[in-house]
């Protein structure tokens, strides 16, 4: 019953743009301005659902929730106890004369049963903005996850209401985490860290890629995650990229690559490691690893509040070329990371963005080299007032595995 | 290395439409298109991710890709040996110079480092259209993962082409199964039987709804699958629908209901079973089950080519009330299934599809009472010419768990 909401931020933001309120409706967004409701649309029918999260710029942890019947149970569940919910469309659903309903029961018989649902999501929508206030006046609207037929059907009944794309808004609101959010990013690096830790276990002369990848997988999924990115590669097959088929064999004196996440609870994780199976790593690739680390280590130091992502992008690429590898270039060092893998700002090249206080980060410093090898470190970091925190705790060398 | 797309199938709707070719851009189009390409933008990034597979209507299971240069070794991989790929963007790899080059390397090599890259995904999508001879005549686009912004710069550009929308064509294609698409299905719904009978291993008094989702998503996970639908619910649970934290309790005389899937190799299963734990289930349970049964199997048997999907509700509704739930009422049946849980045609009231042999559904008679229970079937099914053919293996009853 947690709110996720930035409270300041989304006034300031939304102020900024000139918005008297807004619209989620993507996955993330929803999730972010309900409190955690991943509606069960969503999962089973992407493209045709309509879920709606509306806040007054007033009031933006304060959210009225447009969904289908099926999410009743979760919204009483997940969603802060104020929540208004508004239902549209059909879902049967009978009661038991003779029992005793507990209060879930009682809650979802309330609003699934007793209360007549809107006729569909267009009419649903129009009854949450009047309830939200915003039957006119300026408001975003998530246009990625927006039916775009709603758009002159709204003009027509709502003409004092403007609506203005607003996607990029509302993601731009989430870039600076709150302690929920950080405390959920650390839950799910945890997660992530044991699950590595449990994957290399199993590594023993013979065994594939697809082993590990799947030992990596059971263990996210005994903790309560969802695996999605699981990239491990041995030796040079490191080099070559995300491959759906990872049918490479561990040997002798192979470098074991990790670049993995997962999601907990709405938040994503992303890290990468190395591990060396019996043997030195050449001391080649020992020099390279050092000046990747090198750079990450001075993108970390200099992530202070208003450094733009463009300024730590150059100083790092700077870096890892003075630490050893004078040719090495990159399209981005790293990525805010929350109800997405990748969110803004990107640390690369075009991006102005000044870092902030309470921005999440996955700082990284790949190197590929096609015939030789990938290497790889990439960390959790938060921008704090006097530099990047860097909350991943596993060992940051090529550890050996005996 | 197999193509998906049913070709006479794709030809006839295209021609149908009067669509000259096809941009497929969501991740399910693309997939089906490319013969089995994950991107990993849409991994990370889904909704700044533009990939493109371009078919002309002559030739729609020789496509073109447009993407990314993260994506080349999956497309090596994955897509028809003739596959041509455009890619787009910056991303460095290195070649070590002394290194001989495996096959596979060699190919990245080609693409990623000897070839230069186009500026960006507009670029990349106009030299697509020009390999794939679409740069004028009439091209569907799928809207639901496309760029908008692409829209009026392709106008300017290519004035003598025109776009229209074209998501649901796509999808429209995919309604019919080819052999391969139908043999993945199966695979899924294998790894799904596996995980329901490893999962009710674990049902023992006092563990929770939570420990038996736990064991189906690590047999999902052991199989090479992803977890993705896993409502498992003990007793009245059952009847107030998906909820974020399972916590029920089992006890004596619980029934526990299944209502899981899974995804493996791009398809989709979702199914339904009832588990009796410890006791015979009450009277009005068996009688309520059977009548939903007694729907299933009416509905399955009447599923020829030529009726209509909202024929096939209609009856079965019917055939549920006859059984003994004359109070029996639903919004659908069951749903076409494939890249997408829920596909075209819908098995309900709206839907006037005339079934084709080769689409396949999952069908399914749910009945959700608050405060009693919640009793449910639903099943694999191919429509063939002499009616429904169900591929589940599972036993059909109420099973008793000891």
């Amino acid at each position: 019953m947690a709110t996720l909401v930035n409270v300041p931020r989304a006034r300031a933001v939304l102020q900024r743009e000139g918005l008297d309120g807004a619209i989620g409706c993507t996955p993330e967004n929803v999730y972010y301005l309900s409190g955690g409701l991943e509606s069960t649309g969503f999962a089973i029918s992407r493209y045709t659902t309509q879920v709606f999260a509306i806040v007054n710029a007033e009031r933006p942890a304060d959210p009225i929730i447009v969904s289908g019947l099926g999410d009743a149970g979760a919204i009483l569940l997940v969603c802060p106890r104020q929540t208004r919910a508004i239902h549209y469309g059909t879902f049967f659903r009978y009661v038991d004369p003779e029992a005793k309903l507990d209060a879930h029961e009682i809650g979802i018989k309330a609003r699934v049963v007793d209360t007549p649902a809107k006729a569909n999501a267009f009419e649903g929508l129009l009854a949450g903005l009047e309830e939200a206030r915003l039957t006119r006046g300026r408001v975003g609207y998530d246009e990625k996850g927006f039916d775009a037929t709603h758009l002159p059907r709204l003009r027509e009944k709502l003409p004092q209401l403007e609506l203005v794309p607003a996607w990029a808004t509302i993601r731009g609101i989430r870039a600076v985490k709150t302690d929920e959010e950080i405390r959920r990013l650390t839950a799910t690096l945890r997660l992530t860290e044991r699950a590595i830790q449990e994957a290399i276990t199993v590594a023993a002369p013979g065994v594939t890629e697809e082993d590990l990848i799947r030992e990596y997988r059971r263990a996210v999924v005994s903790g309560g995650g969802t695996p999605a990115i699981n990239e491990i590669t041995f030796g040079r097959r490191a080099a070559v990229g995300s491959l759906p088929r990872q049918n490479g064999v561990l040997k002798e004196g192979d470098i074991i690559r990790f670049d993995v996440g997962c999601k907990l609870d709405g938040y994503w994780s992303d890290i990468a490691r190395l591990f060396a199976f019996r043997g030195e790593p050449p001391a080649r690739i020992r020099g390279l690893y050092g000046a990747m680390v090198a750079g990450e280590e001075h993108a970390i130091r200099i992530m202070r509040p208003g450094i733009t992502a463009r300024e730590v992008f150059k100083a790092t690429v700077a870096a890892v070329r003075a630490a050893g590898a004078p040719h090495y270039d990159r399209h981005h060092v790293g990525h805010a990371i929350g109800l997405e893998v990748y969110e803004v700002p990107l640390l690369g090249p075009g991006d102005e963005t000044p870092l902030e206080a309470g921005m999440v980060f996955e700082v990284e410093t790949p190197y590929y080299e096609i015939g030789f090898a990938g290497v790889q470190i990439e960390d959790t970091v938060i921008v704090r007032e006097g530099g990047g925190e860097m909350i991943t705790t596993l060992p940051r060398g090529i550890e050996p595995l005996a």
